[in-house]
């Protein structure tokens, strides 16, 4: 949207953010969110479909920018790193940590919202995927690469909206795939060449 | 449920499978459904409280038996390997390979149906992690454990599924395990004891 009507839109983002963590997600109406942002209920949907997108106003603009990082990628012969490098490196601040970790929790505590955000990680791994599959990668390797990279990621993520403690994302998510490193069986033999 | 009653469900189950391919699920009503499994409306109400979990009359008890078979592994000192293990060597035909693989397929094809079925694999990773705490795993490396072990399982079930050529779902998971092998990065130093 242009940068103009970006005002609107925050606004009912964090509106119903407000309204979500005071009374619940099932509780809260799109009239209500509208009101709390001064806006019409008109508007309201002129921005989104329903009241669960309004938590994910920008999820096309993040997972359109994380493909096109797949796609420019200088080198993808290591294509789990370079998955989980993306996400890290990724600005998720957005409306800011404060918001970002508000966020978190009412999606948690919320099915509704679970499951939409479910959809949007799915959505994501599926794009990766494609974005891999274009750069050469052999598909079993770019279907397990963007799924496990995705869950290495996420562990990181949940880390930092869940403690209060300025950790850096990028060395979250390095400690988080030093971990999966001691939980991966040693590789007993060489593998063969994939096919 | 009784196994009496099992019957009524399984005819649904299959009903709702034949009318989704034949019309597509958003077309199918509830009452299609059971016409076609010759049972009344009230009779579906009785099993499935919508049409989308028609599909997934098995997953209480499947979640409930991988779970338990978590709690019961003799030994857990390689969490990964015993959720992959488990889930590699439970009994998924249920009602046949073959609708196991069209119910794959109606399920990959529909945003409905693939939404629940996200929300189900959510709530199993979930339970996972919860079992593996029981048992005395730490809380980062019980998380990556079990989201990343389904997303091994996953890969090689999908495969399973979509490949008519009799492979093992065991060989097809330590496959997807030795590809996982080679693309987490080598362990450069020996880790530190995990908190």
């Amino acid at each position: 949207m242009p940068r103009w009507e970006q005002g609107s839109a925050d606004r009912l983002t964090k509106a119903a953010l407000e309204l979500f963590e005071e009374q619940g997600f099932e509780n809260t109406s799109v009239v209500e969110i509208a009101d709390r942002a001064r806006v019409t209920t008109r508007t309201f949907f002129r921005y989104f479909p329903d009241k669960r997108e309004v938590l994910f106003a920008e999820s096309d603009r993040i997972r359109t920018a994380l493909v096109q990082a797949i796609l420019d990628a200088p080198d993808v012969t290591e294509p789990l790193q370079v998955i989980t490098t993306i996400l890290a490196e990724f600005d998720w601040s957005g409306l800011g940590i404060a918001v970002q970790r508000r966020r978190h929790s009412v999606i948690a505590a919320n099915p509704g919202l679970l499951e939409r955000d479910l959809i949007k990680q799915n959505d994501i791994a599926v794009e990766f995927i494609q974005a891999l599959r274009k750069r050469g990668v052999e598909e079993s390797t770019a279907r397990l690469a963007a799924r496990v990279g995705i869950q290495v990621f996420a562990a990181a993520y949940a880390q930092w909206v869940e403690k209060d403690d300025g950790a850096d994302l990028r060395k979250l998510t390095d400690a988080a795939m030093a971990l999966l490193q001691t939980l991966v069986p040693p590789d007993r033999a060489a593998p063969g060449p994939v096919e």
